[in-house]
């Protein structure tokens, strides 16, 4: 279903109004447990029970983000979701309130925003993170901007400038799923659709289809964020851009080298299993092995939006927490080199993705 | 310059890239002093010395809720700052933090980015709050996706629900005067153009002129919100949609019935003062005094986006606050009666605005 299609598809946005639209979509967004003043006031009230609170935000444009041929309302909700809560994570805080600013063309299907809500939920689900504010708008094409809130529970914020020589480098969540599941749909190849069933034999299906749901929907390590602070994580970040361009800002902010492993070097780290995982969709698209490699690799290098959690904790830390890897190592920048992200001890060729550019 | 023309308007955001951009902005974007940790990580870390925080969101689109051909990027920032800023006063809280979700089209100047940073800067004159973050995405038209934040400072938040028969209803701050400002755009009048000069005279320029002002940037009574709430509001808001239509929000909410006064019948309201100023600028449009005068009455009683506050206050409070005028007066609903906004004791013929349907 479009977006911009009503043809049988129940009521729109403008057959609804303003108020209308916010009866249909509210019993379905998720309720925030530490919420003192809910929606529909100028303003909610979130208890904020530090003394402080964490605040990040981010958008997602049709067109540009999404398409609606190859998300639905509930993949776009989710993922929107999703991004937001990876960033208080990635801070070592738990998220607690979500507001979400709407812009969407008259015709476009109550169900659909219904579906956007219902994926909002989906993200929430296991949280104490709820909707508690928003705006409506209209406009040509949809924009879902949302700002999300965390609470840091008397922890210190884990920034991008705490990395120090000696971290290792570890990382939670997976690498490269989202930008595989892209390339899928752009070489037309979607389990949604027919054409999926005649262009993808039964055992690639699975990894397929579970790259396609990261793409439309990440699913980011949100416990994780806490568990990597207490474990002494010095620098934090969730991987939006590329685990490259990422572990750059972290080298960066911190004053130091990054050097992620070479997974073609070192077929132990996290990025390797990785882009073993990948290889096999890769031929989907590459019928040569060593083309098909080189793709994969990419996609865990500089593919970004899986929103796993980047961070550098004490080599002396001992038991990495649940989930994390291996990706790489800290080490003092030597005389005259900028402090920046290496892979395999080398200056990348490309760090990743900047949408301006693209 | 339109946002969307870069003929010898300097670089792009395109030219820049995602960092440049944000390099070239950040510096003229306010400060806020309650920040602990700033923009450029993963999420900003903002005080809430009362272990509580409001939020609020408000979003503008551009061909919906400005043309650039009638306000600067200097406009759009200063209004979508102001109209998010009204929201925290409305609850009787000062405003402390705005994080900001910009879709630009690759081709917008970044000198049109920057004046929209100065005017986000100009909002926020004379209060502590600043800009703690952001998202810069592209897009194919402009969206400006605002949330703010504020702190009580040991208030009680005012809700709408809080209005008691026998409250008076007061207004601070101006109305029909964006909508008055909105009207002689679409009527060719615009005081940054040549067309003005010829069309109107000298007596009535610096009325029109603060109209045009007040669509493209409205300045809130921001102080008067914790003022109002320290005199004892019942029910406060901030009127965007105009007055009728958010006098009957707080109504609903409340479960009482909002009389706003008429201003045929009482000369001493608020809006008949505003009515009277109003009346030679409609003369503009309305060569006729009666057609005038009609029009001038929709601009005060339906036009909304001066973001004025409307409160309850007890008819015990005694001195009205600074700036506060009677608008009218609460009572109990009669048997039957629902709960809504009266004119004059009676049921209005149309409450105001809304985006969607219009």
């Amino acid at each position: 279903m479009s977006t911009a299609e009503a043809d049988d598809a129940g009521p729109t946005v403008a057959d609804l109004g303003e108020e209308g639209l916010l009866a249909a979509i509210a019993p379905l967004l998720p309720q925030a447990t530490r919420v003192l003043v809910p929606s529909g006031d100028d303003s909610a009230v979130v208890a904020a029970p530090d003394g402080r609170y964490c605040i990040s935000t981010d958008v997602l444009v049709e067109g540009e983000h999404f398409r609606p041929d190859w998300s639905t309302g509930r993949d776009v909700g989710a993922r929107a979701a999703a991004q937001n809560l990876a960033d208080i994570a990635a801070m070592g805080a738990r998220p607690t309130a979500l507001v979400v600013s709407l812009v969407l063309p008259r015709a476009t299907p109550v169900a659909w925003v219904q579906d956007l809500a219902r994926g909002f939920a989906d993200a929430c689900v296991g949280t104490d993170a709820g909707v508690v504010g928003g705006d409506l708008s209209v406009g040509e094409r949809v924009v879902v901007a949302v700002t999300v809130h965390g609470d840091l529970g008397g922890r210190q914020p884990v920034l991008r400038s705490g990395a120090r020589p000696g971290d290792v480098v570890v990382h939670v969540g997976t690498l490269g799923r989202s930008a595989a599941g892209l390339a899928l749909l752009q070489a037309g190849l979607d389990d949604r659709a027919d054409v999926w069933g005649e262009a993808v034999d039964a055992a690639r299906a699975g990894l397929a289809s579970e790259c396609l749901r990261i793409y439309r929907a990440p699913a980011p390590p949100l416990a994780a964020g806490p568990a990597l602070a207490d474990a002494g994580a010095g620098a934090m970040l969730d991987v939006s851009d590329g685990l490259l361009r990422d572990a750059d800002r972290i080298a960066r902010a911190s004053g130091i080298v990054v050097d992620i492993a070479d997974p073609d070097d070192d077929p132990d780290t996290g990025q390797a299993h990785d882009l073993a995982a990948l290889e096999p969709i890769a031929r989907l698209l590459r019928e040569e092995a060593a083309a098909a490699r080189s793709l994969a690799r990419a996609w865990v290098l500089t593919g970004g939006e899986d929103h796993g959690l980047l961070a550098t904790l004490p080599a002396a830390a001992g038991r990495l927490p649940e989930g994390a890897r291996v990706v790489g190592a800290v080490r003092a920048r030597c005389e005259g080199e900028p402090a920046g992200a290496l892979i395999g001890g080398r200056v990348p060729d490309q760090l990743g993705w900047d949408h301006f550019r693209a």
